[in-house]
């Protein structure tokens, strides 16, 4: 069983990770936590393929389970589904010795870890992430959130879990275009890491590889954002590595109001950024041509229609990250060695040369 | 000017207290915070009385201000009110960077905090309590919350300031309820403190003698509350002396459905325990006459009907503190040595041996 110990100011917790885990639940649980109440958050995609099962095991190791399952998607990190699972935890009488257990993808990893974190002001948390993006993205960097009207993420904490599950397996379950989205974070990662991981990305080259490949892609791209995360827990410079690809991806993940994934606009914006700072003559030439193969290789876009639009430039605007008036993009100065740019908001739209698609 | 330096965990920070100091706040607000967005939460009360002479101050010290004044009470402790918080930091373009202001009592000292915990994973933050009882007991501790269904401060943080302005004159435009009120928890504070302070404490005869010694009050309170925290900031065994007077206190404030104020159901529950355990020869003899002169010398009631209620029995069941069966109350071996006396809550009504209203 692949292992990765993280360690933040908050706290120590180990992620796991092996084909197969979920069958081993209840023995992995209980050498972290003691005997108690676990209220189990779960999505209606995912909870009929596993609640019952993990149930079972956490009932066979002396857990007392109770569960909640919202609706699948993004439209469950609201203040009413959060209302839910809190109202979960107070009919469940959860107590402050007492745990909840985040299983699905990013969504519920979101949403439980932040009900988690605001019942009687903290109670302990396991995640057990079943998606790619979430396996790769939300199981490390302790971050939790909702989305309001003005944005995503706008709403949340920083909040560690006690121990992250992941079982490869359950990526079969997932359609192609789920699985792919995960790995445009793979990719983010690696790009920036180098080394060995980018050698192995080179040779994936269909969705297939990504399951092939899945416990060393997964275990490089954790190893990656721990090392960022350990070093820099709340939104310090370093930990502003893990935003290449995010800065222009976001602003086009919202202005395509929900028909790309997170994962494919993320693959736009590392794409759009790679080529933009090579033509600047700030990345190393050939660079933006090897990632933009590895993300197409998978079948990830490189651009869309609403890269560019007044959408796209209001939400980069209200990017979390802007600080005054700058907005720091993140770029490659070649695979393996990230930098940091800054820009004035203001001269976005001069500053930004944006492939679009069909030449626009 | 009265300074305590708190040093938690997650930051350290300033306590101020003085007559006068709101007309200096700009300046203070300036040694700790650079020039940035600040949104001034307060509420109807507070708001009429306050809010323009702090804007005020903000602007002459180079802060852009905004700010949101909600209803004045308990009901404002609710998921839709800090829905319309979180709207206001939207609203106004709060950045990371940006910062939050708590300007009224204990109500807004907590909605206004877990605001700031919330909003972009959490900014600065700086409180300005206006009642004895926010000065002196939401000051310090970093806890945050709102109330849902099932019960009070449910669902919360814990956040600390950046700093805490107390400028006593504020307490001159309090109803002499509400001071006295507060007065219940400094006792608390006393009792377990003894020394100068318990002696300052059985010199105050009237509400009138708070208002008089209040820097002094206020001083002892916090520092005996900084000095427990500093060492206790999550709840863990020394944290739990704050809870003295609070377990009954809690059932009993649950029951009376909003009739008594908090700091009026601490003296019952504070009297209440003293007495019970006095009986039990495990506090000296004569404690809990000395500290129960001190809360009927300004008013503070020793008894109420709700008083051995089901719902009393039943709110003290559920509170937040309860482990697995267990609840754990805190006595005084005598005055200045408190001490922890465990109960299962199954026997919670055998054990307890209430001191009812007309010998009930």
């Amino acid at each position: 069983m692949e292992t990765i110990h993280v360690a933040t100011k908050q706290k120590e917790y180990d992620i796991f990770i092996e084909h197969g885990l979920l069958k081993q639940l209840g023995k992995l649980i209980s050498q972290v936590w003691s005997a108690r109440k676990v209220l189990v958050i779960t999505d209606s995609n995912v909870g009929p393929l596993y609640l019952s099962a993990v149930n079972d095991q956490l009932n066979g190791a002396g857990f007392q389970t109770t569960d909640i399952t919202v609706p699948a998607g993004e439209s469950s990190k609201s203040w009413d589904v959060l209302q839910q699972t809190i109202k979960a935890c107070a009919d469940s009488h959860l107590s402050r010795v007492d745990g909840i257990i985040a299983l699905g993808g990013g969504v519920i990893g979101d949403l439980a870890g932040l009900t988690a974190s605001l019942w009687l002001r903290g109670i302990s948390f396991i995640q057990i992430p079943t998606s790619l993006l979430a396996q790769v993205d939300s199981s490390v960097g302790g971050k939790t959130a909702i989305d309001i009207d003005s944005g995503k993420n706008l709403v949340g904490s920083f909040y560690q879990p006690d121990l992250v599950v992941i079982d490869p397996d359950t990526l079969k379950t997932l359609s192609s275009r789920v699985t792919v989205e995960g790995y445009g974070e793979v990719v983010k990662c690696a790009a920036m890491n180098g080394g060995d991981f980018w050698d192995l990305i080179e040779q994936v080259q269909s969705a297939d590889d990504i399951l092939k490949n899945a416990v060393a892609l997964i275990h490089h791209s954790i190893s990656f954002k721990a090392k960022v995360v350990s070093q820099d827990e709340r939104e310090g410079n370093l930990r502003c590595l893990l935003n290449f690809g995010h800065t222009i991806g976001h602003g086009v993940e919202f202005a395509a109001h929900g028909r790309l994934f997170h994962g494919e606009a993320v693959a736009v914006g590392t794409s759009q950024v790679c080529k933009q700072f090579e033509r600047f003559g700030l990345t190393a030439k050939g660079t933006s041509a090897k990632v933009t193969a590895a993300l197409q290789a998978v079948g990830l876009p490189l651009t869309d229609p609403v890269l560019g639009s007044p959408a796209m430039y209001a939400a980069m605007r209200h990017d979390k990250k802007v600080r005054g008036k700058q907005l720091t993009f993140v770029y490659l100065k070649k695979i393996g060695e990230p930098a940091f740019y800054p820009v004035n908001v203001d001269h976005l739209e001069d500053w930004l040369q944006l492939d679009q698609p069909s030449g626009k």
